[in-house]
């Protein structure tokens, strides 16, 4: 039962099953036996009375395991799988019912059902535009359901996830999707046609790769029906003369336009359309009257080539593969949306890529500042901020970096600012898109300056930023605390290199730059963990006393010193215990100590263990009084 | 069973109970009777064979319920019901465990436990301040324990209700607290003092009132026992010269103190604390070693009127006694902080019912300008945003109202800005305290101008603001949407006005009026809803156009005209129903046709009927097909 259990982890195979399949002999002596009646079928002798116990060897076993028994059960299981799943299969009917959100068309199910497309939109305000457009093409022919945002990767999802996901079963009731069969046509669909709209961003491309994916591991037959899925793709940006509309649907385009018309660009009104929420009910009906110029459709040109592209960026078989295909990204690598057909292949590496590096910018921390984008917004804002409120300057050397050899000029608020208002700072000034809680959570711990939180914390805490009792969980409301840059931030990131940054631009609003460049690695000084695609990242925090003194060997060229973490007002110990090629292992130990009535007193937990879930660990050790 | 389970709605009396407490005679006749045995015991025949039913008469039953019978198994539900409440009772024991997140007394449950005392503080944060101060005075007689927000209101919660809630359940733990006794001491307690800390501000007033209810109805005998109730205060306000720090417990108290000082008040520096989050570690140990002027004792000075005054406020009975009680309110009312002791009267009537109000306010539109202080917030802020980007003004009349003799001038935004960073300049510019969600569905309102929304909106939307299909709830995301002030609002709120409003002041910031004053009543035009403590309400939308003939015609002396609700572009019809001195009823109806082919053709739903939800109601009544 384990094996097969093992080989196949949905198969949740049990005892009975196994017995069904397995006849088991054993030739055996067994002294005074009794049996259930005088045909002697049954021993009713009960084991304990046996005398002699039957150990099954190692090797036995491993025979058993290689028979054809488990190969046996486990197309039991498979079959018995497909089985639940088929259930969930969809039929040609003419009319469902019981699906919400659901916009059928008028023709689904009917025997105009080729002419029929669903439109697959992201979120229930794409879905209002949608409505607005199929106002034009009318109802016949269209219909629209509205995903709830990202659909399961099924490659590796289990039997339960796929049967328990509302969302694909529903998209399987509306085509009409069978379980395993083999598509040449889609005459056997409630729709000729499967059409996706999301928004022109980097979790809309992921939308559009993850229902790629899922047809390609369910029904791969359906992919190489020629103009089945297609995807309706709307304007990013819109310029705007007087009467005069220019729409482009790729930023390289628009740039390239840009800067052929020089100078007189700046007659023109830019409007950005990344969410499809942007575009007014108006706008959607004039995208579905051109509806031929919004629609492009994926194209099946190589079984190798298309196949393998969807495997390398959803299969978790493909990790090292996933990690090369990153690795060799270049830069301004994208879809040409000129193209009417796009290859699978083509859409997975030009344009999904580009979310898999989006994930990873914002997972991972640049080396040069060891920072993540919202923590890079968050310091580019205060120092904006402080531009204005700008109020007292003083001169001074900072102690640390002998290099620095012009005094650096330090501005400090004169106000505390309340963390809720710098909250709505930041979200005004620098395009933070990942929500209030996100950011106050993220300001919050740059704040921080309990033991195992930074080293050198940027921003200064006003009121409760959290303690190591919860590990800085118990930080008090945003509006209660306050905070202000600390005289040491602008010291190592000096104000003069503000001007040799490569600011970014969204959506024509100028914010951070790509990266900060502070005068020691940040990185090192108060550490960093992420989990991206393909890579993730821990660095424990250094101290910058030791980070400086190899930066001066460095610049005397002398041989750096190796380094070993150091966590600012850390009581205990911390010892490297292996060694390897692949990293170095520390372990970090607390203060323990005796006093006399043979208790223990514990003084201080190793980094990151916080106060109320060891003494919950404790407890739950404890015998029930 | 029915009767009884009517009596207690909590007793669940299932019909085996009833059965052990009811004997019924039935004398009958029965042909060719059928039995088990020679003794007759029991009838076998079947009640079908029996050739007879018997009815029992409505009287019959009525004499049933009014027997002894209901009294006993009442009575018998009760015993029940708090045999469970004593299964969750605490017991005076040195140690406990299994409730996360408490720390414990060292002398708690031991001979010294009378004079330990529990902190009960609102939220984590204000935990760790605790934990801070009681760095100070040892953790031998302080316990701390967080409150997760508000308290149950247990006067009328059920069983199930009190039976789940881990919160009471963890408070009668640690205090050792036993259902239903009646305490003269707090001896059989494992503390002898309960110590409630939270913040400075309206939720902290009503997590200490639903503690004192608890309390109250629970074990009343408790409150009496002098100095166990106690709660912690903190300054509310601080002012800093140089050294000198005054702290004030009460805004009267700080407004006194300034205007004592007249002009030099300005040469101090201000900071509030609202907040127990705003108090760093430091000033917790402040606090604590000079507890004795933080500590103020509850006290029970007369039972009817303590009493009273408990139930007044938590009691579901009182609640038209709650309605005169907010009515009677008067502005300025605020318990004395130099008190040292308060009586629970006084802080009901002079503490509490400031969040009553609060809640009022914050639930209930202003008839003046028929907004809830959300939306004026934005209306403030798109006005001083304007102010700032200011860049063409255009003199206008305003057509529909004669009276505003002078041109109103009427001033654009060039730009529109995106609701993502219309939210921020919000919660920096208002002191708005809930949530970005909920700031964005208020713009998002007040922009949206489908049918059913607003007759008026007083913000234009740009991109998909929600639609009929869903009733609003389908708009995008506030990052790709945009908005900026309608022309008419400035019109209907007109500048020269601005300076004749009273601009309220939160913690020094300057922020909206108390109302603002359009020149038709707005309350009115868009309609209003909302629920409060003792009040709600229910607006729907009326014709500007009949407003203002009614405003005409009140201005000239005449009679004003009974006006009919209107929504703007709603082609179904409005009828009304009844007329009562409570209210007039209205039936709303849409537009429903017969196309040929025996079907219905719904054009129009009623008013606030969205498409989507109707039509799951018609699914929800289709035969599966």
């Amino acid at each position: 039962m384990g094996v097969v259990n093992k080989k196949n982890k949905q198969a949740n195979m049990k005892l009975h099953t196994v017995k069904g399949y397995l006849w088991v002999f054993v030739n055996a002596l067994i002294d005074n036996p009794a049996f259930d009646s005088q045909t002697k079928e049954t021993l009713t002798t009960r084991q304990a009375s046996f005398g002699s116990t039957c150990e099954l060897s190692e090797e036995f076993l491993k025979k058993v395991s290689s028979s054809g028994v488990v190969s046996n059960l486990l197309s039991w299981a498979e079959f018995k799988l497909n089985k639940e799943l088929k259930k969930t299969d969809g039929t040609k009917k003419t009319s469902i019912v019981g699906i919400p959100k659901l916009e059928d068309a008028n023709d689904a199910g009917g025997k105009n059902s080729d002419k029929c497309t669903l439109i697959l939109t992201e979120g229930d305000s794409a879905k209002a535009l949608a409505m607005a457009g199929i106002g034009v093409v009318g109802r016949d022919h269209y219909g629209v359901f509205p995903l709830r945002g990202k659909l399961l990767n099924v490659r590796e999802a289990s039997h339960k996830q796929l049967m328990e996901n509302a969302e694909i079963q529903n998209i399987k009731k509306i085509l009409g999707l069978q379980h395993e069969k083999k598509y040449d046509s889609t005459k056997g669909l409630r729709y000729g046609h499967l059409m996706i709209m999301t928004d022109q961003d980097h979790d809309g491309s992921h939308i559009k790769g993850l229902l790629i994916n899922f047809i390609h591991k369910e029904w791969p037959s359906l992919l190489k029906v020629p103009s089945f899925l297609v995807e309706f793709i709307t304007p990013i940006i819109k310029a705007t003369k007087g009467k005069a509309v220019k729409s482009f649907y790729s930023m390289p385009d628009y740039e390239a336009w840009k800067e052929s018309l020089g100078g007189s660009a700046s007659s023109w009104t830019i409007k950005y359309y990344k969410g499809l929420g942007t575009s007014t009910a108006q706008e959607g009906r004039d995208y579905f009257e051109d509806i031929t110029h919004h629609k492009k459709d994926f194209v099946w040109a190589d079984d190798k080539e298309d196949g393998e592209a969807i495997e390398l960026a959803f299969s978790k078989k493909k990790i090292a593969e996933r990690k090369d295909w990153l690795t060799n990204y270049q830069p301004g690598t994208c879809l040409d949306q000129r193209e009417k057909r796009i290859k699978y292949s083509d859409f997975i590496n030009k344009e999904l890529i580009l979310f898999s590096m989006a994930d990873l910018e914002r997972s991972i921390p640049s080396m040069v500042d060891g920072f993540k984008p919202g923590q890079r917004k968050i310091l580019f804002c205060s120092f904006k901020k402080n531009l204005v409120k700008e109020s007292k300057v003083r001169q001074r050397v900072f102690e640390f970096v002998y290099w620095n050899h012009h005094a650096c000029s330090l501005i400090c608020y004169r106000y505390w600012l309340q963390v809720a208002q710098f909250i709505g700072y930041v979200s005004e000034h620098s395009a933070y898109h990942h929500g209030e809680q996100s950011l106050a959570s993220t300001i919050i711990g740059m704040a921080q300056d309990f033991v195992g939180s930074n080293n050198i914390n940027l921003l200064e805490p006003r009121g409760q930023f959290g303690t190591r009792n919860a590990g800085g969980k118990d930080a008090a409301s945003a509006r209660y605390i306050f905070t202000r840059l600390q005289p040491i931030t602008r010291l190592i990131f000096p104000k003069d290199d503000d001007v040799l940054l490569n600011y970014l631009n969204e959506d024509g609003q100028s914010i951070e730059p790509s990266w900060y460049m502070p005068i020691i690695p940040m990185v090192l000084v108060n550490g960093s963990e992420g989990i991206g695609t393909g890579w993730s990242t821990y660095v424990p925090n250094y101290n910058p006393r030791d980070i400086i003194a190899n930066l001066k060997r460095l610049l005397n060229n002398e041989t750096i010193v190796p380094m070993v973490p150091w966590y600012r007002g850390f009581k205990g110990s911390l010892k490297e215990t292996s060694s390897k090629a692949t990293g170095v292992t520390y372990t970090i130990t607390g203060v323990i100590e005796e006093v006399p009535d043979t208790r223990l007193k514990i003084t201080e937990l190793p980094v990151r263990r916080w106060t109320t879930d060891y003494k919950e660990f404790l407890e739950s050790m404890c015998p029930i009084p």
